[in-house]
């Protein structure tokens, strides 16, 4: 899994107290085919710097604004030029940025939602296919190994015709009015100048929506939606339920809460067919259920030999060693970065280098929020997707 | 815990083969206080005759029918008269029997759903109150001490305002069309004639939802439901998915399915609260997570001293001993018992001996198996219940 | 699984406030098999009276000392008669009652472990064999189904040659010095007068001994000890740990403690052999995991179709209805009345009827004893066994 | 968390194939704060260079001897020669380049065990301390949050007077021969000639004991051992168990296996006190259970608030985030490179910073090794630590 050379990358948002931009972070650097170049880390100019250096960036690389460090950097000579924009802003502040860099010949990274609103979605999409760059949507747990296995268990066909799909993603800590307290990641999130139409349904909805189409190779069709906004005083949704109708005539449901106290991040997803039936829980990442109707259920585990090649690639350690969320956000970059280097050095990147949540997925939530709020609001039952 | 004396029971139903029949004789007989005297166990007089042998039943005490046993043991001498008459049989022939049962002095154990039709559970409900006995429903899940203590819990105010809760009962044994394959459990079970207007939803649906009501204490007031039926060439609905509103303005989910794909009986049951959640599922009976939004999460345990008096009292064994569905079961029997005796000498029950399902959660059940289906039906969103 | 006639027993032992009494009592009327029809439960006049009125025992049935009970019992009619004496008393009082029952032609059931001393053991041997008589030891783990699957498995090779055995049964309740707060448990389990040459090692390190030997089919050969009083003013040991070596080569470790502040009654066995491995523990007894070099480990499931017969017919009810520690009891007392039933009718009982503890466990767990605590003082590294 | 500059260094081993140099690879570069620069990566010329073109390392920075390495990196100037020489080769070759690089004035990174022998891990203290540089052994376990969480909690005195330690390690992988299939692991690991007096005891024998001394903060005294060479053909140790005494009275077993056929790396541990106890398992890396004598168990969770604030130190992500094994690699990492960059730039480092394994627990790691091997070969029972 070598690279040509090391990429470069420049990074806009992440300064100290963000907490997505350092994960990025780590997931870039991890392997070691990355570098940090550059950095408009803070609108702040104080902060900025400081965040900068604690990235041991050179004090020209340092910006306060994205346009200036787009610019200027885009006219660097090329052994040192940044080969990608990493955008880990809050959601008002991806599009711009994003349609800057590609316009600029940069590669582009976007922590989802991909967009603040699906018209920005619809354009971004339209510039990127113009530019010929390639983008990386960090929805991280389709970055999962045993999310991969899923996704190659049902799509070989062991499960079966798939009947019903559940997921859910409930945590907790907004089941208080954490944004009347000062908390930056509690503020924006829930405001909707800077998340956008939604709140939860964004957050996380997106997530795990994306997870159940990822996994079952599906299309969701139709939704009948329960949104709430259950803490007083907040702004957007902070929580809902969803009953799903997929392509296939599978159907299923979606569960998505920040309310449900005391849960910390547990997405969850169980998916049946007629021939068996797969569980997944990100509280115990590294392995996958998978059921029978006449045979002992079997756990198969990360790094084990038996997985499918494709989701050993995805895997830094055998089995019993376990990963965790950080090494499924790097397999994200990862693949991107593979995916990067082939194209830039025009080769024909692998299948499974290919294997990012990119435009289509971030298209796709960008219509899911819409839809679902939508759908929370109607008297009618379903609603087409 | 001592009766005046050992109560005597005669069954209808629960021959050989017979599923729930063998269940409702362990949870009779564990703690020696009621004695199986009589029995119509079979409509096919060779099987009742054996089945009734089984037992040790004198000859003159094994019946094919039963309206010859009620008839004839009412006229029996005060000192081996049964007092209870238990009916196991398919839901179509619990009605008639029951009826019978109370005219005759006899109070009376029905296993769920209570009746064939939401019509019959209203009669019967207007006859119990008439007869002055004690019927017992065997919603076994209430029976599990953890789930007695979720209720305690919940009532007590630790877990706060609920806000949310999310109850289902997956299954996969009818993944396959199975009553066409002789299997007299999926026969009677899909079968319209025998079982009524709904098959998962009132075979399982009813238990999720009376459980839901039980440990929140709040009751269900509106849902929007999704039914299926998943496998080909089967008459009743096997699937099922409901959004769930609540009196104090709670909402949640509910999902009964017979066709999730290697699932065995996987009941589970979350609520969270603004001060707190909880969860239990069947397959780890004796514990109950409890979970904050600023410490760690605990996991009481069945059988430890610290859990509530009324729920120690449903306990057999000291912590570490697993208790499980029979235990649940012979619980609902046992508080059943405590209060046929108490009330036919003359005593007050214990409040916590009261603690057991009855016509009102009978009655109940009988809606919601006619609304969820009417529900499943509509194009409108939501329906009152 | 009918019996000729139900089965009548006469309880030793086991009075109100008693522990292990109601235990059985549950365990030997589950199944409607046999009655309890006479017991002398308690030394103390008023409370066997009291106890044998909980029972519903007529008076005349009920005793105040085991002599004159097992006398009078034997003389009764052959159709009130018990076959069985059952006794549930403190060690020092297992032998003398024993003797006497099966020399008055009853068989008996006896709490483990089986006697006071390794010498009553050998004697009591004689006397059995001599009678005649079927005797039942309840060393209660090997009635759990899963354990017999695990037995099963490594019998059929399965996990091929064994090679390592561990075995480990902590408790946590007499990590304080309870035998001084009048905790009538603690106090003669920790009684050498009462409990024996040994204290954790008798009450709980038996169990896990006869387990490591039941499910592994091998004996033990030699055996290093480390034994410990761990709280102070204690007249017995409350924990060991042992390394052991098997007679087909095999090695392992056993480890019992009442010390283990927390824990509860956390029995487990691993085996592993050069083919596969197994897991289980009593927390979780309804699972027995099976572990395997090159592909997914399993989950096997009690009550499930593809478990061996002969386990199939130690349950009694489907997978994902939870079974426990009294149905595990229940097991015990099955086979004992299934074979006592056939023998006392001249019928050769089935060969899964045969499989519950007796006299030969009996002796080997009181070697057990005796060795162990010789190891525990000896500066020799291994003593055989 | 910043430093003054980033760090560079130099690798000895973990060229293409091997297994620990990746992973020492990831844990340096995932918080960005240490840069590879240089790198002896394999000793067959064609390895050495591809190796390091995977790194991209300058031609000019790529060996093929750690020799030629050490002391040509030691001439450069300030502004790139390395800090830092990392050593991940198999133990024989740990020694010369260890002393090498402290003889030439780099910090010295060494996987575990330290040395090949006793006797080097001693000339290697008395090297370090004469050259005043830092050395970190990366046993890898104490890197863990929730482990560094039980430490504190038993160092504070929650659990009370520790009484019993339980460690064990049991792995599946060697329990075939393959070393004689070309495994290069299996290979030099069950090589005495590579890997020392001991197989397992040295491979995964140390961490367990290192674990067992670090969350305790006691000392091994004592130690009794049943040292096996289960897999025919082999030349060291594969399997062992142990019974412990500590420094405070606290007794305990260690059990290190690689032939508990099916297990991955499942390190666990248990200790209890007189008023608590506590477990841990790698393969459920970020809960520590705490246990009670009267209270319900807790869990707590990686990342949550209420750790401590130096276990919050050595966490990325926030509650619900799964981290994993190559965060916890890369807390050692973190933690010397935070020494390492404080002491060179004469700043006192924070406490919390030292926390990472050293010479002293290599020294004993060695000891440990020399006594148990020892010890599985006398008679006597007890050997002294």
């Amino acid at each position: 899994m070598s690279l040509h050379r090391k990429l470069r990358l420049a990074m806009i948002g992440g300064g100290r107290n963000a907490f997505i931009g350092s994960i990025h972070r780590i997931a870039i650097q991890m392997d070691g085919l990355c570098e940090i170049v550059a950095g408009s880390l803070s609108s702040k100019p104080e902060n900025a710097l400081a965040s900068g250096r604690d990235l041991f960036l050179p004090e020209d690389r340092i910006y306060t604004d994205f346009e200036t460090m787009i610019i200027r950097e885009s006219s660097l000579s090329p052994d040192i030029r940044p080969d990608i924009i990493s955008i880990v802003t809050p959601n008002h502040l991806h599009f711009k940025p994003a349609m800057l860099a590609l316009r600029n010949g940069f590669h582009v990274a976007i922590d989802k939602p991909i967009t603040f609103s699906l018209s920005e979605a619809i354009q971004l999409r339209e510039a990127l296919i113009q530019s010929g760059k390639q983008l990386l949507l960090t929805h991280t747990y389709t970055g999962y190994p045993m999310i991969k296995q899923a996704r190659q268990i049902i799509k070989s066909g062991t499960l079966g015709k798939i009947r019903k799909v559940f997921v859910e993603y409930p945590q907790g800590w907004l089941s208080r009015n954490l944004e009347s307290t000062n908390n930056k990641q509690a503020e924006w999130r829930t405001d909707p100048g800077k998340s956008g139409k939604a709140g939860a349904m964004g957050d996380i909805g997106t997530h795990a929506f994306n997870l159940a189409e990822y996994v079952t190779g599906l299309n969701v069709t139709m939704i009948c939606a329960d949104i709430h906004t259950i803490v007083e005083g907040r702004r957007l949704d902070d929580d809902g339920a969803l009953l799903l109708r997929f392509d296939n005539g599978a159907s299923g449901t979606l569960m998505a809460t920040q309310v449900a106290t005391g849960e910390e991040n547990n997405l969850r997803i169980r998916v049946y067919g007629d021939a068996g039936g797969l569980h997944w829980q990100q509280a115990d990442c590294n392995t996958l259920n998978l059921m029978w109707p006449d045979r002992p259920a079997e756990n198969l585990r990360c790094g084990s030999s038996y997985l499918h090649p494709s989701v050993l690639h995805n895997t830094r350690t055998p089995s019993g060693h376990p990963e965790g969320y950080l090494e499924a956000f790097a397999n994200l970059y990862r693949n991107f970065f593979l995916t990067v280097d082939a194209l830039d050095n025009g080769k024909i990147p692998e299948e499974q280098w290919l294997d990012f949540p990119s435009i289509t997925e971030g298209v796709r939530g960008m219509q899911f929020i819409d839809r679902v709020i939508d759908a929370g609001k109607t008297s009618e039952k379903w609603i087409s997707f």
